[in-house]
């Protein structure tokens, strides 16, 4: 039913157009690596605040988007002409497929662009059209389901879900951290940076099969480096991260590497820290 | 109907008997503090695990015991001996004045000591005689109403709800740090490294109300001392904290001062650090 997947990102760190630029840059290049790593085949369009990756493998498509930095909700998707009766015709065709089980439904439409139509002359006819053909009620307050139509220009792009993203920033946009991995607690640490929008150069201690699970499971490998030496390691970068908590403080890293050292860790409750962990180490 | 707050704290983080004893020690200042700053009359007690706020102000008490680091939650309650006619006739008395409007209960015991009752025998006999007097039914699935008795050798708590507290370490606990104040974002940091147990001398830049609102509403005084120079702020400090984000990133500041920089917002999401500034800054 699906021919595309609707991709947003967040548009209020957004303040300048050249940094907008760059973050959509990145966006899309995060994006396009990520799915060729899982052998998707796809292609990619993108419009102001959207990107829209086109593809036959929808679910496993929604699988790696929900792990890309930067984005805030996905939404699989189809196309049609910004044109009422096709508009018409496609909500009724998924609305036949998705709306078996259910008695009640409600038509959301946003708009930007010229047309000889509102936002609420859509939901009004395609409303009626879906209601007299499928025999569904109209409940706009609490509908058993919901048909967004998105109409953008041209175009009309119709989903029934939302699916929440990380949010964040794309990797690679801020600075480079140099990241010093002894444990699971600096991989974390390494996570909310990376979501932050660094990119990194690691020296790693733990096994190599726990590391490449986490890069592989974050689509890091674009933006990480594992390298061998400290030196390098450091080198050109902006800051080191560790892990480190309160009670494991090493206020000599600063002075030992002359870095500063940011611990995005250090505030944060036990069980914050232990829910994290086993979501996002892998 | 209750005659004192019964105050949990957080024992994960104390393993040593020493460390608990400092944490404690040091919980019960914090709370002493606050609770005459706000001129309520009471009385300490305490247990291992517990501490016990004896006094007639219950509704004024627990607006402060909530804003105390290192509490992880409270009770109000009413202590009687641990004995089984005295349990019986509290809960009595308890649940005729709480169970009005209701029809179902529960009774929850924990114990610890040696008595010649067990928690299932004070469960049943209590819940009999609630049941028969009262009219209620028992319902241990989804009850109404919960009423708990926390048996503790000689004596026994029995209160209706547990309220949370912000958990964290009590003020004190772990080092100093030096704390520029200026703006609320700088406020914020602070207040999650207070959390985590730190003490701090700042400087401050932002109007005398404002601070004097923060400082009052953790009831932060008694760990943090404002000072006019920069130089005494930084004197024996472990450490500097800021509120900076990753977008106005000060990394010359180790090196200018010569000390580590914690950045405890640098990898919050926006509507993380939005959300807490309303909660936390007055």
């Amino acid at each position: 039913m699906f021919d595309l997947i609707l991709v947003r990102y967040g548009e209020v760190a957004l303040k300048g157009r050249f940094t907008r630029k760059r973050f959509e840059d990145k966006l899309i290049r995060n994006i396009d690596y990520a799915l060729r790593l899982e052998g998707i085949r796809f292609s990619l369009g993108r419009e102001r605040g959207r990107v829209f990756v086109y593809t036959k493998s929808i679910e496993k498509g929604i699988d790696v988007l929900r792990k890309i930095f930067g984005i805030v909700s996905i939404s699989p998707a189809t196309e049609v002409l910004a044109d009422m009766d096709a508009m018409k015709e496609r909500a009724l065709e998924m609305m036949r497929i998705r709306g078996r089980d259910i008695n009640s439904f409600a038509i959301r439409v946003s708009r930007t662009g010229s047309h000889d139509f509102t936002s609420q002359d859509v939901a009004i006819e395609v409303g009626e059209k879906v209601k007299k053909d499928l025999g569904l009620q109209v409940h706009l307050e609490e509908p058993d389901l919901e048909l967004h139509i998105e109409v953008r220009g041209k175009r009309a792009f119709l989903f029934f879900e939302k699916i929440k993203g990380p949010g964040g920033l794309p990797m690679g946009t801020q600075g480079r951290v140099a990241s010093i991995i002894r444990n699971e607690l600096d991989l974390l640490a390494l996570w909310y940076m990376l979501k932050r929008g660094c990119s990194a150069r690691i020296v790693s201690f733990i096994p190599r099969e726990k590391l490449d699970g986490f890069l592989r499971k974050w689509y890091a490998g674009i933006e990480v480096e594992v390298v061998d030496e400290l030196d390098r390691c450091m080198d050109g970068a902006m800051a080191i991260v560790t892990g480190e908590r309160m009670e494991n403080l090493d206020l000599d890293m600063e002075r030992r590497f002359d870095l500063p050292v940011l611990r995005p860790l250090i505030h944060l409750p036990d069980e914050e820290v232990e829910r994290k962990m086993e979501e996002i180490v892998v």
